[in-house]
């Protein structure tokens, strides 16, 4: 059962009127009745703030008008948040996230990481100063046979990893959106306010995919990044070639400008031993071909799912989990976390979730590809 | 945002330890923040049941020894609980529905309803003279695909409908588990307490998704009830023709022995123009043929999804919901119509639940398939 | 390599001009080079089957005029055919294959094997007396991975069997198009013609091919045979209960009305031990489930494709092999069989086809489940 | 009907004991009824050349030792060849070809046309003096739903093409098969006779299909080939970005050691109005996602499929054709090419193969991507 040890209080900086990711946050923070969202600053002007605060039930004394306050209010009560969410647009993310380390406060914050790797870096160190927990909600690797698929590769049923084929395609971007009104669509072909287009938003999701799954080292990548639309202002379709230590290839794609796909992350890894195919939009298959052996469909609870999936399933075999199910994962995941450093202690075995590496990871590989592209695809070191 | 109007207080009986639709029961009514859990009888012995209720974070004086005394503490606290979930097994659902109703007290119940068709029209007398809400948990008819089917079925895009094909098709009693420890197994397959096998655990489900969906009136039934497995007391293998007022037809067929099915459920429907197929287990996807045009792919939040879907989804398109939104669906529904019962005014245009009628619609399916098939397959009406 | 031994002489009744049937035999009898047509009466009209007759460049003494003079004709001829094709619409079925194997030739007929028992019997009488080959194109059995079926479920990877459900579903007659001009439509809903509706043309493949891959006996038959479309003639929707001897249960369904189906024919058999599911319009893959694994995609040349299969397979897995390839696979076994007639020797080892006992049993399901649903739904033997 | 006009006599170099693809085009040329195998060369040795003549029923006397007195005899022969399939090994296509030419027979040869640019310019050279019939097989370019994909691409379904994703994944070279005694692999991977490993076996259908389909000019490609497998002497996975003129990017995927894909050959293509995905395994169904709408499923010949499809398709919806018969559909547009010419006119309207031009483009295609892979990935033009 749940919420042994009392629920978590977290506080939430973003998710305002109109945004997408902070309800996704709250509902996933909500699912395994971990969490109890106390305090926030959902938006960036007062009123707003307070409209939107009133809206998810917060208490009056705990809606601030800026995260400064709020890190150094909720700091000091007794019954202060234990943990935040940082659900921002990208540019916003790195001072919070340093505010409320500094005051003591785990941090989980949307992905990308940031802007620019030097920002990621000074994220970092204050992670490493606090001695906080810092999760990076790279939400995918939440999904049961994400898990699956990570303790096969790494357990050596792949043998030698060859070969990663990942890609994210989506369609929204398919026309000038941003210039019609779409409030997700302006700030995220705003390079000021994303860093960058296709590339950060769902590149990075891809490429953590295939990272997390595989453990590969990424050597050295080539880029082309193309704004296929009129106007647009950061790169909607990305096509990179990446070279990894060892020896290993692998090719990633991010389109969002794909008519016909919705949110069409697949993920195919191949070694020595066997391949494996995964795609999210159904997430509760997976395809694993042993070398000379049939392909196998393994389901989320199904036979041979193994313990990584188990630990994250909630429902039997056919009673499909879907995108806030993996989300609440990573929450169910630094849960575990903060009650363990309640007690001084390291995580229990298997606990896992995105760290500030994989979010520094994130950046260089967003600053590689980007160089590489001007560079005409020069092979560029991450 | 969610809870306007403050969330509702939630009371539990059943879902303790080593149960399944409890759990389920909980996450799905945290999803929307709706209610609140705060009081209970998880189990029928009172130490598990104190045991249970702390594990779930009741307050120790609102765990209950039995649902009689639940009923009336509650019913007199200021701050007793205005809803209740009952997810007892089958032969227990009659006691607690009438004892919350009497006491004033909504009630959520699992399906199906009971374990007979005279003691589901008591439930329903009492859901009659309460004036309370009272739904049925018949969580497929929350999917938002399945809402479409049913716009599109009610509002003549299909036309006249001709067929229903209807499965639910599982494997997990393909051997004899209930002997061999697992508890789901041992009442699920139990008579007493389960009325019915896989007719009343999956069949009704599946009778009641295209009742839904169609809003055809069932004439008469032809059933063919096999059990399987050596020394099974139920029903394991379900086949039944039906005949529809108006001359449609229809063909169910509920197993719980095809081996490589986990919760197949799938509804196809053909009218004079167009066919419907989808798939519980990817549930994101409804196959539309319109009459001498190609298929359509309908994705849950995609083009063409309707009205009926948008009021019930959370997530962009392509990023899967699962069961449990699905099963949330209907607690959102129903919080919308407690609120507005709190007001004393009918619910909001568009919401929609199963009901008592939807119950004893049910029982009244399966009391005719079992005694079809006691007469050979003769045709029955329910 | 193929026509060892000289191609087989072939003559054709039926087929002619605006025929669809007898161009696929005409392609099925050339894939493998065991085949030259010589000889035909392609339509029931002389001056048609001579312009028929030449376009598919039989020399002119060798068109007839009808199916009585060309048997006697080629009999006595040095080099006549060795084998006719009878590919006339149902109830020209019987004339034909008779007055040939009295004249000494094989015979292959189109399926059904004609339009009653009683006549279905006459045949088998005349195939018995000849002592010639009687094939019957179930071509549906000439698929690698039905084979692999047979040799699964025969072989005991199934386990017993426990149930059978099979479906047959096109949409083709959704409309009446026997009025707007349709030939093929004409003579297919044309009771005198085709003797049943869907039953017949699609019921008997459905039933046929649950036959060929179990081998169960069939018991008894509970049918609910109706007709959607207005002034329709025969039947255009079956549903049938199916009981076979030792216990197993079946279900079968055949719709012409099934909008969004073009050719949808599906097995599926579960058995104490596993599962199967195939479906003939990706005839190459055959999903396997063998109990508490997961399910193995079996492809049609891939691993574990087992011997059957290999025998009537061309080219390499992943390249699809069709309807063509299947029905042809019926012709090349018949090939093989005429091949050791020749010589006075049984066919060599795994050669496999439907013989006038399969046409006889699918008059015998057709006519049990006739009788059936005029008896409101009555178990009836076949 | 098919053959009007008479049989074209065939001849064949090539395909004898052992071989794949002589078999295929056999079987291919048969299909429609076009053609007449009458003389060949099968085999590079006599004894097996005429044991493998013997064996297809070719007469003895239209057995040959070498292409060069087959093509001087049939040329004088009154009955002689008027065409002849070329299905050597790749560095073994010049030679006859040109041979042929000259003696005014026309060709059809098999892909990729040679081994070097320089080989296929003097090929071309040939084809342009002759003044004969020249087709090459890329037979993926035969099925009906690629010439529907076609239809659209030029008829501006898609809008303005933006992005060609094309992908040919096998994994029969996962393992060294070449040294267990495959003699497919043997010659496959030994770069004097095939010139290039998975870029020229596989990579060019995988071009061919691409350009085939959305009629783009490739401008330059940056090409990364790997050999994955120890000792193997030609790449075995190729990953390659294209840039086309007008400013469509694409990316091409060929691989033989992706475990648990056959011959997985997927194209996708974007453009502004719309998506198409399509693949060989399931040749029979086409993925249209026109902006804004749901994606529709267009099956071979079904509702939607155009008249491009319709030319090339023999049988009813549903009823899968497959490699075969899109191979066929090569053979019989050559056919159709062939009889006009034997009146001195063009073919007529529709009538489609691949030609001289898109095998030189296949080998400027191939020396591109070799040249930058050696250059580390520099773009380099074809």
């Amino acid at each position: 059962m749940a919420n042994a040890g009392g629920r978590i209080k977290l506080g939430m900086v973003g998710g305002g009127e109109g945004a997408f990711i902070g309800a996704v946050h709250r509902i996933a923070s909500c699912i395994d009745d971990q969490y109890e969202l106390v305090a926030g600053v959902l938006s960036s002007t007062p009123e707003k703030a307070r409209r939107s605060g009133e809206a998810v039930g917060l208490a009056a004394d705990r809606i601030y008008d800026d995260y400064e306050s709020m890190a150094k209010a909720e700091a000091e009560r007794p019954d202060g948040v234990e943990a935040v969410a940082i659900v921002t647009p990208n540019h916003m993310h790195a001072g919070p996230t340093i505010a409320f380390l500094d005051a003591g406060i785990h941090v989980i914050c949307d992905k990308p990481l940031s802007i620019s790797l030097a920002e990621a870096k000074r994220m970092q160190a204050a992670v490493e100063k606090s001695g906080r927990i810092f999760a990076l909600t790279h939400n995918y690797t939440g999904y049961p046979l994400v898990r699956r698929m990570r303790e096969m590769a790494l357990g050596g049923d792949l043998g030698a990893v060859r070969l990663v084929q990942v890609e994210y395609a989506q369609d929204w971007l398919a026309e000038p959106v941003e210039k019609r009104g779409s409030k997700q669509a302006e700030w995220r072909t705003d390079p000021k306010r994303s860093g960058a287009g296709a590339l950060g938003d769902i590149g990075t999701h891809a490429f953590n995919l295939a990272d997390f799954v595989t453990g590969l080292s990424l050597a050295e990548v080539s880029a082309e990044l193309t704004s296929f639309v009129e106007g647009r202002q950061v790169d909607d379709n990305v096509q990179i070639s990446m070279r990894y230590l060892g020896g290993a290839r692998g090719a990633l794609w991010a389109s969002q400008v794909a008519t016909g796909n919705e949110n069409s992350l697949m993920l195919r890894v191949y070694g020595t031993k066997g391949g494996l195919m995964w795609r999210q939009e159904n997430p509760n298959q997976l395809f694993w071909s042993p070398l000379n052996e049939p392909t196998r469909i393994i389901t989320r609870a199904g036979p041979q799912s193994g313990e990584a999936a188990a630990r994250l399933t909630r429902v039997a075999a056919g009673l499909p989990e879907g995108y806030f199910e993996g989300f609440a994962n990573i929450y169910s995941e630094v849960a575990a976390a903060i009650k363990a450093a309640r007690k001084g202690e390291t995580p229990p075995k298997g606990v896992l979730f995105p760290t500030i590496e994989d979010g520094v990871k994130g950046l260089a590989f967003i600053e590689a590809a980007v160089k590489s592209s001007k560079a005409n695809g020069e092979w560029v070191k991450p």
